[in-house]
Parts: C-alpha cells; sequence; structure tokens
C-alpha cells in the first residue's frame, strides 16, 4: 500500500518577543525599584493588570465571563462552539463534552515583593498561544480559554488559590466573599470596587494546563529547559513543643539535664532523615523554632519549633508520619522530656493527568528542548483545577531558584520554550 | 607514757534557730509575693539589708571598715589584734602574715526574681561563727572577718561580682565606679546615695570562706549535705553564625539544601557531645538560638547560636574548644553552609586551696554530714577572692538545684550543716 496523500495542517508558533514584550508590559503594573511587582489581589494594580489582560484577550477576538469569585475566563471559540449552552450571564456549561475547552491560566496578583513571573507567565502564555492560534489562521475542534484565577497569593485575603478553590468546589462562594483584608475591607467589596464582581457562571474545561517558572532550583540546575509536572506534593505540617527543664548551664551536670533544645536538635535530624529514607519526592523540613528562656548560660525548658512533611504519595507520607511520631516518643523517652506533635495543616497530593504530562514530554522532545518529570513542592491553582479535569503543568526554570522575590528571574528563552510546548500539548487536546 | 592532761578548749557550736531568724528576717527586706526577694545592688533595700547586718556585726562586737566601691568588713579582733595597723580609714591590712584575719563573705544583693538563700547564706554564716565564738567566749588567734560583697548579680549594674572584683585587682575601681545603671545613675552616685561609699582600705585575709547553696542538683539528688568545693569551672564562650540559604521549602530537593538549621541542630549534639566525652567537670549547653527567617516553610538561611563550654581544667578546656572547631569545619563541609565562631568570653578554671577543701570534709565527717567533692559550675565572689588569698567553698542542698528564682529553697537542717562545717573549718584557719 502506498502512503495516502494529506495536506500538513496550519502550523502556528508562538511569537517569543511577543509573549516576553506582555509579560514585561504586565510587569510595569505595580513594578518596584528592586525590579519586582507588587499587585496585591482586588487592588486598583490588580484591576489594572487584570484590564490589561482582558484587553488583550478581547483584542485576540475572546469572548470575557467573569464569575462571582472575579475569575476571568476568555474564550476563542472552537469548531464544537465557545464552550457554553446560552448567552451571557444566563449560559451555562455546555452539555455536550466535547464541546469543553482546552483552558491555560494562572494568576495576575503577587506577592508584596513579588517577580515578574510568577502567574503572569501562565496567564500570558495562554495569551500567546490565543495570538499564535490568530496568526496561523486556524480554528481548533474545542474552544480554546484563558483563565485568570482571583487572589492565588494570598497575602491580602485568605486562603491562598481562592478563585480556584471556589471554581472547584474546595471553598464554599460565600465563605469567601466575607473574608476581610486587614482593614476590614470584604472580598465581595473589593471585587465591585474594581469591577470584577461578576455575574457569569464558569466554563467546564476539558483540560487544563498552567504554564509556570519552576520557583525551585532543579532545572535550572539540571540544565533542562522544561518539566512535565506529575502532581503536587501532598503536605502534612506540625506544631511541635519540647517540655524540659530550665536549669543553670554552669552547676546542672550533663545526666541531669532535661534540655528541651538537645531534643529538638535530634528531631530536627530527624525529619530530615525521614525525607531523605522516602520515595515519591519527599521532602522534611523545620523552618520554624523558638527556645525559652532562649537565655546564653540556662539550659532550654521549652523549645517550640514546626515540622513540614511533603510527598507525591498519600501512603509514603503515612509512613513518614508514623516515623515522626516513633522517633518523637524515642528521643523524649531518651532525653528525659516531653515531646507534643500536633498536626496543624493537611493537604493531600495532587497527581496530574498522566496523558497530557506525557504529551507535554513529547512536544519538549519534538521541540528539541531537554525535558524531565518532577513534582510540585508548592500549591498552584493547578491543584484545585485538577480536581475537575485533566490537568498538567508546565515548569521552566527560573534563576537561583529563586521565587516570592523582587529579584525573581527567568530567560526569554525558557519563557518561549514552555510557551512553544504548551502551544503544542493545547491543540493536541483540542483536536481530541 | 601516759597521755598528758589537758583541758579541752571551748568548743562553740552554731545556734541553728538563730541563723535561720537572721535568714529570714533578711529575706523581709524587698520580700516578694512569691517568696523570693528583689534586693537590687545599690538600691535603698540594698541598704537596708546592708544596714540589718551591720547593725548585727556592730552588736556582735565588730569593727566595720567599707571600702571605695562598697565592700563591707565586719572584723572580730584576734589574739594577734584586728588585722590592720593603724586606726580608721587611715588603717592599712597589717605587715604580719600572721595577724591577717580569717574571712567569710558572700553578697546580699539579689536578682530582680532572686531567693532568700543565694549570697545572704554565706553572709549570715558568717555572723553565726562570730556569734557562736561569743557564746563559748572565745578570741581565736587570727582576727575572724565577715565581708559583704558589692553587686554580685551584675542585675543593675555590669559587670558582676564587682566588688570582689575591685577587691582581687580583676577591675579598675575608677572604671566600676564609673558604671551606670539604665537611668544613668553611676555606681560611684549610687553608693554615696544609700551611705556607702566607703574611704577605708580592705583587710587581706589569712583564708576565706564561702558558704553557699549550691544552685544545682547534685547534693539534693545524690542525699549529700556539704559539697566541698574543689573550684569553679574555667569558661569559654563562642557566638556561633551558621549561613546557608534560604529556600522554599516545597520545591528545593534535599541534595540541594544549605539549611542552616539542620547544620545547626548537628552542632548543638556536638557540644553536647564534646562535653559527655570529656573529664574534669565538663559542661557544654547551647542556651540560646535564632532561626532566619523564622518561617515554617521556608528552609533557614541563617541560624546564630551561643556555646558555652565549661571545665575545672584549662587544657581540658582547650581540647574541648578544639574539637569544637574541628566538628564545626566539618559539619559546614557536609551541609555546604558556612560556621562562623566567635570567643566572646573566657574565664579561666580557677581552683581552691586543697588544704581548705580537705579541712571541709573533714569536719563534715566529724559532725556526720554525708560530704562529696564539687566543682562550682557557677561564678562566685570566691573566684576573684581567691587570686589573693586560700579560698574554699562550701555548698549546701537547694531544692530541686533552683536558684535564680523566688522559689529558691533550702533545709534549715542543711543551712545549720553548712555553718557548722565552716565553724570548724574557720577555727582551723584562725587557729593557725
Amino acid at each position: 500500500m502506498s502512503a495516502l496523500p494529506h495536506t500538513p495542517p496550519a502550523v502556528p508558533r508562538i511569537n517569543p518577543e511577543r509573549l516576553w514584550a506582555s509579560l514585561m508590559e504586565l510587569a510595569s503594573l505595580g513594578a518596584t525599584p528592586k525590579g519586582g511587582v507588587c499587585r496585591l489581589a482586588l487592588t486598583d494594580l490588580d484591576r489594572q493588570g487584570r484590564d490589561r489582560v482582558v484587553g488583550w484577550l478581547r483584542e485576540a477576538g475572546c469572548e470575557i465571563r467573569i464569575d462571582a469569585i472575579g475569575n476571568v475566563f476568555g474564550i476563542r471559540a472552537g469548531q464544537r462552539g465557545n464552550g457554553m449552552d446560552g448567552e451571557g450571564p444566563d449560559a451555562r456549561p455546555c452539555d455536550d463534552p466535547a464541546g469543553l475547552p482546552v483552558a491555560i491560566g494562572s494568576h495576575v496578583d503577587t506577592q508584596p515583593t513579588g517577580g515578574r513571573f510568577d502567574g503572569n507567565y501562565g496567564v500570558l502564555a495562554g495569551v500567546e498561544v490565543i495570538r499564535a492560534l490568530n496568526d496561523a489562521g486556524l480554528q481548533t475542534a474545542r474552544p480554546i480559554c484563558v483563565a485568570i484565577w482571583t487572589n492565588e497569593e494570598g497575602t491580602r485575603f485568605t486562603p491562598v488559590m481562592m478563585g480556584s478553590g471556589v471554581y472547584a468546589g474546595a471553598f464554599p462562594l460565600d465563605h469567601c466573599l466575607a473574608q476581610v483584608d486587614r482593614e476590614g475591607i470584604r472580598v465581595d467589596r473589593a471585587l465591585a470596587d474594581i469591577g470584577y464582581a461578576g455575574r457569569d457562571s464558569a466554563p467546564r474545561f476539558a483540560a487544563y494546563f498552567e504554564p509556570h517558572i519552576e520557583q525551585g532550583p532543579v532545572l535550572e540546575a539540571e540544565g533542562i529547559t522544561i518539566g512535565a509536572v506529575e502532581g503536587a506534593l501532598g503536605q502534612r505540617w506540625f506544631d511541635a513543643t519540647v517540655t524540659g527543664q530550665d536549669a543553670h548551664a554552669g552547676p546542672t551536670p550533663l545526666p541531669m539535664r532535661r534540655d528541651a533544645l538537645l531534643a529538638a536538635a535530634r528531631m530536627v535530624q530527624v525529619v530530615r532523615t525521614i525525607a531523605t529514607d522516602a520515595p515519591d519526592y519527599a521532602r522534611g523540613t523545620v523552618g520554624q523554632l523558638f527556645v525559652h528562656p532562649n537565655s546564653r548560660n540556662v539550659i532550654p525548658g521549652r523549645v517550640e519549633f514546626t515540622v513540614d512533611l511533603r510527598n507525591a504519595r498519600d501512603e509514603t507520607l503515612d509512613t513518614m508520619v508514623s516515623q515522626l511520631r516513633a522517633e518523637a516518643a524515642r528521643i523524649a523517652r531518651e532525653e528525659r522530656v516531653e515531646i507534643d506533635l500536633r498536626e496543624v495543616v493537611y493537604f493531600p497530593p495532587c497527581a496530574f493527568d498522566p496523558q497530557l504530562v506525557a504529551g507535554i514530554e513529547r512536544h519538549a522532545a519534538r521541540l528539541g528542548h531537554p525535558v524531565r518529570r518532577l513534582a510540585s513542592g508548592a500549591g498552584h491553582d493547578a491543584v484545585y483545577v485538577a480536581r475537575t479535569c485533566p490537568t498538567a503543568m508546565i515548569f521552566v526554570p527560573c534563576e537561583g531558584g529563586i521565587s516570592h522575590n523582587e529579584i525573581e528571574n527567568a530567560q526569554p528563552a525558557d519563557i518561549a520554550a514552555g510557551a512553544a510546548v504548551l502551544l503544542g500539548a493545547v491543540l493536541d487536546a483540542a483536536a481530541r
């Protein structure tokens, strides 16, 4: 048999300069003297940022929908429609699964001393995908949606990842609308003030992609351009208190001591050892530690510290916690102190969609970009969105792994590479 | 040969009830609601305490001398005189070594939340020895002197052990007179205000004894009444800084971390191990530790902590410090951090007089009190006085080893036992 003749499809390509220019233009809104960005959620600067992106989406032919928590959806219609049944505020997500859009999203709010890329990159990579499709004159089968999630950073209002959490049903809408900032301003009031208290229902997605800077050091250190993110680590956080006995450092012989800091120091090492010995992207960190009375010549009678355990698998996380409790009991016995462990936070692990992750790897390889699988150690909107549809993230390197900092930086070539891989993966998903 | 007939000497005995009553009366000056004492150096309460003891010494027939730093000396003349050549402010320590007094002393200033026994016991045990000699109508060969040293605690004015330090030539007088409290009041002004800016020269001593509560747990735990103190531990104090790299606890894999707290935790254990493995009453303590940025999900980039090493022998202390530096270098290398160790304090070890220490043991045994040798882990006026004459300390148990605390407590029987041993040791020294 001879090969069938076929017409190559139009090949859209992202425009690296345009993407970078949009990133820098958005970064100018709330720019700090040190080169970062301060654009807290639902402030007037956040309005300016949203307005800028919404303007670009409208220029690119997207229909804009805004839901009650202020999430913004810019929809480029596909051959199968715009992802909604009906018009305007009365429109509902379409009944036909084949008509659901492929979405790309992240956030445009920042930390008080935030950088230019965190969140903003994901949104603008989505804008660039739509611009590239327009340039190529290509209408995909499914619609394409760019999502801006409200208040991902959680700096002004808690909880973090508020918009995507409401979208995914993790938080009740009314609860979030009633949250207040330090000045007592409610979320619903702040949304209305900046013109983003929407009434549209949100679209459902066939698939969701979130490009993001890694916010960690792995890709840069290994010389890899694309991280195909397999999922986000589950987290179990503890508050620990060690109670021993204050005593004068001079007259108290070593065997008679009940030194809370010595016991805590052993626990700090235990946390590291447990994580080192565990599989599945295990992490273990003691980030905070307070000594009482914290005086040079007094044996510490009480130490408080935190434990942050993370893992990609819940079962492994359980094992790590069991080890932590067993070691705490052993050290308490040996050092004649009490060690109290109280669990304060649990985020379950989130596994992204294997097919989408494999697609990201495939497109990276096709484009000649070194790629490796990673887990996201931090939270992202994608973690909540993954509860509603197949989801994946694309990481690109950031300088020194530094983020949530005004010196956060990324290279234009990496930014472009991530968007190109995104475009390929989106086209696949939009054709299915 | 038949034994020579001999006349037993008058046998003075201390009066336990009188000693206890004096302690409680002195403790009423500055008494706190929780049962402790607040009588800071050179305050009006300190004046009241000094006046009360000086009154008791005068009643007991002592001549009072006050030197320029406010140290008080109550001298009971012996067969060989009053320890001075000349009269009044012009008197100088006598030229004849055989005429020098045997002294008993300590301090009557307290910590802000101090106890009833620290310092006060040593002074009042001295007063009781003089009263007991008076009761027995016994004149010793050498004079007996009770010393009250100015500002031992160092709470209001630094340095600590100011009065005994000036006496021993460790601090220049003018430097100490010019020290100020938090309100800017100078020592010389405060001395004049309470009437203790003296002009007398201080006596020199043939021997010095300082009874004191142990301020540690050993005697109580071992059921021993008398500690024959061999000396005071030398001390070497360090400020340590560990510099690693702040990083987000989620995205940063374990092998890429430069965790300052993990390195500091290993150092805390090293300090304990070095002390555990060393002879000569070794102690090692990390009492103070600060973590930066001290946030639950940030790997600590900097930790500051203190190291307090103590030992009875300078050579052993040197070895401990060498081990500390070597271990710091090893841990810094392994954890890829910097560890900076700066020595901030050095007190040399102080060995007390072997003959006096043996005499304390002998008298404890004679009186049926369990006795053991100890080192003083803390500083005392005796450490400075030991630079000028043969010196020893007598420790008695204190409840739970607790001191510098309003709940500081001691048993009347132990207080009496310490004074009885003191009396025996003083009589020996005063006869030599």
